[in-house]
């Protein structure tokens, strides 16, 4: 798989090197500290860089935040596993897709995320816009049949729900629950917002 | 309505005037310092009291803090509310009197209880116990055809879910979408989760 991508982790050049390793610090340093805490010093440090790099590659902290939510894997690949196929089953693939990427590291990042967006109002807003515009913006607009910015924030609702309950309050048996409990629970709810009558 | 209590507000004895007081400073306290920041002994001499009258009332912070939890009306008239009535409007009756209780100042109150619980484990374990054991555990218990626990949880989601789009991520149009359009966008949902086929 590695081999079709323009550049294979063993030969990137250097700039991608500096964005990657900017990425993975940031990872680090967000989780640990949270959006305030952690600093754009802190994190180039980390990455053995020049802070100037920040800006360079994301535009300043709010870029990097947006980028390293993307955690662990590439955006346009998940928005093209849950839009291809029968648009009906969206909300199974939303859901596998969500548990796939969060379940890896026992929900840390995104609890740690969580953590963030509910005691930072610039985390808040940033989650507000990435949620608003990128994810479920493109995802419901593709499926919905009409109020796509209601049905997006309804889908929010469900989502953000999952992730306090599974990976926050780890309230069971939701919290151990495989992964294929989880989505055949909720995915009728999340299709519901996604297509059905509201 | 205030006469058909036992102790209406002017002429409580002294004792539940503490206890009252007590309740009054744990909210001003955990909102503004959330759960770890709020000190027994800061609540008590906000309230005009001993700190020895938490373990006497509450048993301690954890229970002053469930108790300060179910701001601002009575946990019993909430359950009765909800319980009384056809089953199959659980879901509705749920809602309205979430969103009655919340939205009264703005969701204020309900995003510092969400900062706390995403950012303490002791207040996520809280929130787990009062989700799991009090609130859900009784209704869902009351109306559910099977799977009582997982049920709970699956409430929780949305619920938990709820609170964060509208009052901690504040995500249009729900964060000020009028109470019966988020019912009845919702209601069918969480109604699923109590009584529908899972």
């Amino acid at each position: 798989m590695a081999d079709k991508r323009p550049h294979p982790r063993g030969r990137r050049p250097a700039g991608e090197n500096t964005r990657a390793a900017l990425l993975d610090a940031a990872r680090v340093e967000f989780t640990e500290r949270g959006f305030d805490g952690a600093t754009v010093r802190a994190i180039a440090q980390r990455a053995g860089v020049d802070a100037a790099m920040v800006n360079h590659w994301f535009g300043g902290k709010d870029g990097l935040f947006v980028a390293a939510l993307e955690i662990p894997v590439d955006p346009t690949e998940i928005l093209s596993r849950i839009l291809d196929g029968d648009p009906e089953q969206t909300a199974e693939r939303i859901l596998h897709t969500f548990l796939s990427v969060w379940d890896a590291n026992g929900g840390g990042a995104l609890a740690a995320l969580v953590r963030s967006v509910a005691s930072h109002e610039e985390a808040a807003r940033l989650m507000r816009e990435f949620l608003g515009r990128v994810i479920f913006g493109r995802i419901v607009t593709a499926v919905a049949p009409d109020q796509p910015k209601l049905r997006a924030a309804l889908c929010g609702t469900q989502m953000a729900g999952l992730a306090m309950v599974r990976y926050v309050i780890r309230l069971e048996p939701l919290a151990s629950a495989d992964p294929h409990t989880v989505v055949a629970a909720i995915a009728p709810n999340l299709q519901r917002y996604l297509t059905g009558v509201l």
